[in-house]
């Protein structure tokens, strides 16, 4: 059979039709125009999703259920969008609306439990029984798959883990409360340790690449830096893997899963990044002499919305009965 | 059936027949004396074993399996104590050395985790899907059940809860690394913030009863006056149960359990405690108008290793293929 996969970002929806072993046969693509009538934006996720069926030359009879992922929390006993914040979404029918153009079984899961869950089915976790996947973007999302399905918790509201506490009255998080894991270890926090070093050192390398203003610091530039040498751009990605390090490091103490995946924009360092964090490890262990999750880059890059959330299609709904 | 739960610790072995709800038929108990060769703490387990057998009328053709929890990581797949701390023991061959005695299945964990197993088995987490378990005492262990069975990781490593990084570059800790969460939460920590307060009013009411002496600080001291009402007890013990209310906010944002069950010699505390963890709790979430992991006191006291231990023994050897 087929499913549907359907990934809602706050900027672009895009749909993809994809077999039972992950690999997606079709594409389609739309802006989200987050700011309409949720109506408006939930018949495009169905326009675009027929469009990539038509462009895969199958009908609906061949699609077995539909899957979403969505920037948010989402209630699959009823099917309802709870918090979708990047939409200004909240307590949306997505289900009931989205049957009314395809009549076929939905489920709905945050992003980043579902890139995770798409890397344990096509990509780098795949096939093992555990995982923990970690999206370094603006923020940090969290994506644990226990016993190959997707775990978000007895209410729904796990697998936050940009949302630890790693600093006891640290820096304030946008969610409110202070010291989050992802204050430390998102893009964001690259680029805010990268700007306090460009006060202090208003010639160095990263603000003439940010033509002498803070404001137009990337990560990709710090992390560019870092890569050709230069001395504070490394400072500054040591110090972000290190924290990085110790986020992975609570993973282990906490869950152990058979693999820590790192995707999402921090992740495209690639190897540079994968070291980094590697040859922290060992020193952060409780146990020296046992063996311990192995730690690997994301493999699907952008296909893993639509992947993980076709996969979650290919669940069912006896993952509804189990989810908040 | 019946099944064998032993508990091992540092200074005492307990020994229970336990039935097939939990429920502890006869126990008895001896010293560890954990300086001696470990044939003869092993052969002790056994003899205590048999003894309260004899005390509950019943035979080994009755007993089904056989659980020990220790205080340490053991290996399933071969029945070894990989680590010991308390008693020395690094790689000793426990199944093999017991099964001379009695040639039953025997399956071994950590004691935290079978503490927190036998609380879903019989006590205070009966029945739920997921729970966490937490002792608060020298140390801060974890207990993790998923699916109505423990959780150790998938190199057994994990459940560690004690040794999330809560502050970064945060107090030393015994395990090597800083910042650790037992460095906050543990009766010790307690101890500790009680005696930085008795160095800075050496005539507060904590000195007092510590006879002007740091050293003579206890948990209950504490918990007792600030109960009481002392105006600085109250302080130490709300700056303690800020950091335990921090602990349980990170297991919902990570595992999201049903419950989060608090046990060890803080937990006698009982409502007072608890009370002030969960008045805590609704500002720390994420999600404010979404449900949350309930906050409980464990319900079995010691016998909880003797229980959890002997329902090891119920999931049989399994359990011992899912672990490390």
């Amino acid at each position: 059979m087929l499913y549907i996969g359907i990934d809602l970002g706050g900027t672009h929806i895009a749909a993809g039709i994809v077999d039972d072993e992950g690999h997606v046969l079709a594409k389609a693509e739309t802006a989200t125009l987050a700011e309409r009538p949720y109506r408006e934006v939930v018949r495009d996720m169905a326009s675009c999703s027929l469009e990539a069926l038509a462009k895969s030359s199958h009908t609906l009879d061949d699609v077995a259920g539909i899957g979403i992922g969505i920037p948010g929390v989402a209630d699959n006993k009823t099917g309802t969008v709870i918090f979708c914040t990047n939409l200004g979404w909240h307590n949306i029918p997505l289900r009931e609306e989205l049957q009314k153009y395809m009549n076929l079984p939905v489920l709905i899961d945050n992003d980043a439990t579902v890139a995770g869950f798409a890397e344990s089915v096509a990509g780098v976790s795949k096939g093992l029984h555990s995982s923990v996947f970690l999206t370094l973007g603006t923020g940090v999302g969290g994506g644990i798959v226990i016993d190959g399905k997707p775990w978000t918790g007895a209410h729904g509201v796990g697998s936050e883990i940009g949302h630890l506490t790693i600093e006891l009255d640290g820096i304030p998080c946008t969610c409110g409360k202070d010291g989050c894991l992802e204050r430390y270890c998102s893009a964001t926090a690259l680029i805010r340790m990268a700007g306090e070093v460009g006060l202090q050192h208003p010639d160095c390398a990263i603000m003439q690449k940010a033509k002498g203003d803070i404001r137009n610091i990337t990560g990709r530039m710090v992390i560019d830096l870092a890569k050709e040498g230069d001395e504070l751009a490394m400072k500054v990605f040591d110090r972000y893997t290190k924290y990085l390090a110790i986020a992975v490091n609570n993973i282990t103490s906490f869950l152990d899963p058979d693999m820590v995946v790192l995707g999402g924009g921090i992740s495209h360092a690639g190897d540079f990044l994968l070291r980094k964090i590697v040859e922290k490890i060992p020193n952060l262990l409780m146990f020296k002499t046992l063996p311990y999750p192995q730690v690997a880059l994301a493999r699907l890059g952008n296909e893993a919305g639509v992947i993980g959330a076709a996969m979650l299609g290919k669940l069912g709904m006896d993952y509804a009965e189990g989810g908040i």
